[in-house]
């Protein structure tokens, strides 16, 4: 089973960026212990902060692996591309949220991803990307 | 252990009511799986029609309870008072959708209770609620 | 054929409550003139002004009653879970009104309900309620 | 008693025009069905694409004629015109729509005939122009 | 010097319609007594209900009368063709409504006919009409 | 003189609920010192989470009570029918809000009990109540 | 027969201020062509930035005098305070702007002096004081 | 103990203004009786229809008074200034509004001083300005 | 192969109104123009000012010719009854624009006719009549 | 003559994405056979799912091209800075879209294109290209 | 080189209001700060809460000055009547704000100044006005 | 001290682009202008159009710059994940644009930079880097 989890802009800071809205965990120390947990999945993780570079990575993936686990940052509220990315391919995507996005700015609670996804975590923190990946088992 | 599986309005009908939304599984069903799956929580379920009687029990379980999940159905859009509820609570509220409200009327996506809520879990069908109990688990 | 009409909040007060609006007849009257007009169906008469038991009388005849007539009163502007239990039963459900909804406050010309409503009869005060007891008839 | 069938834009088109959504009769054989159903009335039927003519028609007969029953297809949602003239004339004047317009496209959800009719029937089908006819009897 | 008076829909009931509103002068008289009081001025008078016919005399007049004084009615609020007719002609109009509109419902404060008018006269009855032909005086 | 204190939903948690917003003091102290400071007054005390129990109450009072003192929590934004039976009943109904409703949410900004209610008073917290009485002394 | 002339902000400016919209005329001799057109009528000038001034002024003069000729400025469409005075007032006021506020920035469209305005005049550059002069005129 | 009663524009005429409103008292026995009535309390009055003259006012007495009891007018609605200069001083402020200003026109539902005030009153005419100052008293 | 040049209000101006926006030819030439350039089509050229009209024109010929190249003017943005029209027929509608709607006002950005049309050209002058053929062409 | 048809995000995937939508063909059939039916034009294809690189290439050949023809895919509805680039350059744009956008999504009907392209075609599939192209021929 | 400095509504404050906003420097010795800085120049300094009063000191400096740093404050987001005087007058005027607007209050983000102002500068405390004035340095 | 200049879509074209709007200056020499008159900063200069390639350098420097002038072009109004990356880092950033912003277009009046930002200076040209960059300066 290959499922990939990719992260959209300013993901790559997690650990440093607003620590008290987001923890000290990053999402190296994250991959080692999915990799512990779920030892029966190839993890594949990308981050980049380029909308364009998600949506290749979307294609590039889309048509073969078992699962997307997708948080697309600041992205998910203006991307119509990167919803259409999502439709456009098999392979079930769900999209995940470190903070409860409703409970922060009135631009932050609409979603172009959300209409394309298999399903929405929000709010778990680091915690909802292990959600998701339980949500692809039998 | 304890949680309260909550539901709100028209889930009593669940596997009768638009099963090509919802599906044919029912919740009498769904409680036994999870008594077998989870043995070491003590699982209380409890739906009502009425607005008033789920927030009566909100009160009465929410400050004694580890966790709920709570599936609000049609009030979910409208209801402050629920919302209120859950948020003068202490145990923490993981709100859950079996279809994705995104995808649906757009008054669908607004929800009261999200502001007040740990998490919310959408999309997933009745998995949802195991993935939300996942989320109460260390 | 078995008929339900269903009244909602207020509707208990008709008869005294702003009769400059809604007239002095009440619904004891009503449903004896029903009942001699139309004697081949019969009547089952409930009213409540609590939403959720609204909802429960839906769903307790919404599967083997031929009709209900519903005034949903000021829960036809507010209730996404009523207009879920409308869609979710098999009874065809006619939305009644004795005013003209579309002559009074703005927020009285949104319905929940109508969406899953066969039709709807606006302005023709009781005798609305006639005139869909006809539309159910051969 | 002399009651005014009125019907407006693309109504001629009934019976051919998106069947499936407006069925297959026409207007021919419903009006010899109402002369039938209803031989003390006499009725008369106009129907136009043109806004002004629907216009001219009900200041024509109404000063004199006992009602009208006017489906304004089109014109509904976007005429005022057609709005200050039935509430000019004398004649009452019940508003009928053949499919539930509630449950269409949002922009036909408002009617600038509604505010100055004396009720609206609307999702009975050709149904609807009988429940109308029977709203204007004793 | 030649004006034309050009009045829409419903216009033509003025002196019965809602006189409560409108008072009980009709427009014989008034054309009457602006005959008298500007006998300098040659006026043509024309009414109709149909949009398309208040678009066309705006083209016949619209380029060798003197002036127009338009008052449209219902149409002020939604035709977006007679402004542009407006617009299309050389002879300046000027808009006469009878009541203020800004008194009435919010769907009245529009006018499609004002930003392409030379000016607007509202509020003062019959009387607007003959303070838009002494705008057309030296 | 007979007076309803009558407290919506949430209002039985208040010494607990969010104490930082609406402090310690609960309504069995408040009662017992209005009977000391209003000995001429009959108090009636109730409080109810459910919508519809409110307006049971208020028919059942609001013919023969001089006075109804309604804090109507999370309900006043969103009970169309609430308002209908505030405006339906004939004893006079003032509102009261414990914290400020126009600092917190917009979503609380709006009333539907307001344009019912004889006054409104906001954000005295439980002094507010005593105002609210004084306000129907001679 | 006494008038006041009453002009808001900037309008001092008049005939040094953006002479391209507003022209080059001034109020100093548009008042002494007044005073020779209409002898037979008082006028008194009054002319305020401050928009309590203008609200004083409308006080003073508005038990008294046969006619109020207002071009609010800017205060037109922010001064809810100024439509007040107004309403307040016995003397009928007459709104005028010089230029057509339809054909500028959309929040000018808006007018607070409108709903409590005998009739509105806009256009018309400074003859638009000429035309509500005569429309205080027998 | 000291305590301004500030009133904003046209509330001067209060007593000859739209009596059928605001009833026939005005404030000169208004502040008699409160003088009677709360002998322990300093009174001090100020009315303007100048915004800037209240806010001097709020200025000048905001950090020495005990209590101010403000009834903005007009100015409630559109004056950020105000709000801003209540929310500057140190005296609590208590919003006064003799009629319902949810019962008026929507422009009047908007207060930009009740976010920083301590409490609204509003709706009960007069009386208002006595429960305003009894909310001052221990 | 038939096809139905269709011109909604005003354009029978073209040529003389509006130079500078809508150039200098005019559809007389035009026609010839076609026909020369398309002598394998039969071309019928229809103008109308009356929306009414324009709706008769198109059931006259929507069931036999085989295709229309239709320029709704004005009534692009306010007919409801058009874009229903256009709905009903069979032979495929494509929707012309001289100038490009989209840089004029923002109430020309909407258009009732696109959903119910095959394909939009919208900018090109004249020379998107013929691409509008050009579509129909194998 | 040189002509780019430039194209945005996820149009690489047409032929395989959503083709119940969209179709079957793709582009690299399509430049073939544009090769052959204008072989007078030097065509460039360029696509990108990265919105800056599309920005780069309008500016790489804006300026010497003689026509660009742009379908921006998602990027329509949300791209002030693509609209800003095509507003830059000096060769002529035309926008195309497949499907006809005004059919889908609300947040489809908007395009930052739009007013700063030669103009647009939308709903004729890849014959769209064709006829966009035929739009800068002679 | 003269320069006004000239503050609106509760300026006068600063120092005092909300030092946690707006710390504790004053304008007395800011002004002290100026002068020493840019000797070059001859400051005017001016403050007031009477909108009118900004609107008269404009128009007495704005022809001969050559600069004018405004903070309108609360007028900012209300003034019409403030945006015509700056647009009216001929010296250049920057617009500049102590907090940044954009992180407060909704209602703070519009600026009825910014349109007619060169320039704006927000967010920078007192050494947004030295930037102001550095800004019409050569 | 260590200050970048950052430069968003279209940037790279000043000078060429628009020169009405944007004058003739280009970077190149603003650049040689700056260390010239700055010699005590070192100045780093960065343009891109591809978003993700500014979050890229936002990142790279914001947590060892002393200062960043950034220039978000069509992205300022668009773009979430700008705002959070701003937001994410410690460098304090100063948001410029060349015109002023509030004169233009409706949507370009938000900016989801500006709630990030220290400061925003708008509508100085070029200028308006120097006043950026002095607002580093002690």
């Amino acid at each position: 089973m290959k499922i990939l989890i990719l992260n959209g802009p300013n993901l790559n800071l997690i650990g440093s960026r607003e620590p008290e809205v987001y923890g000290t965990d990053n999402f190296d120390s994250m991959m080692k212990e999915l990799a512990k947990q779920f030892p029966q999945i190839e993890f594949v993780y990308f981050q980049s902060n380029v909308e364009g570079e998600l949506i290749n990575k979307l294609h590039e993936v889309g048509f073969s692996f078992d699962g997307i686990v997708f948080n697309p940052g600041g992205y998910t509220h203006t991307s119509v591309a990167l919803g259409d990315a999502v439709k456009a391919i098999k392979t079930p995507v769900v999209e995940v949220h470190l903070s409860h996005v409703m409970k922060r700015e009135e631009f932050r609670h609409i979603s172009f991803i959300s209409p394309a996804a298999a399903g929405t975590i929000s709010g778990f923190g680091m915690r909802g990307y292990v959600l998701a990946i339980q949500s692809f088992l039998k």
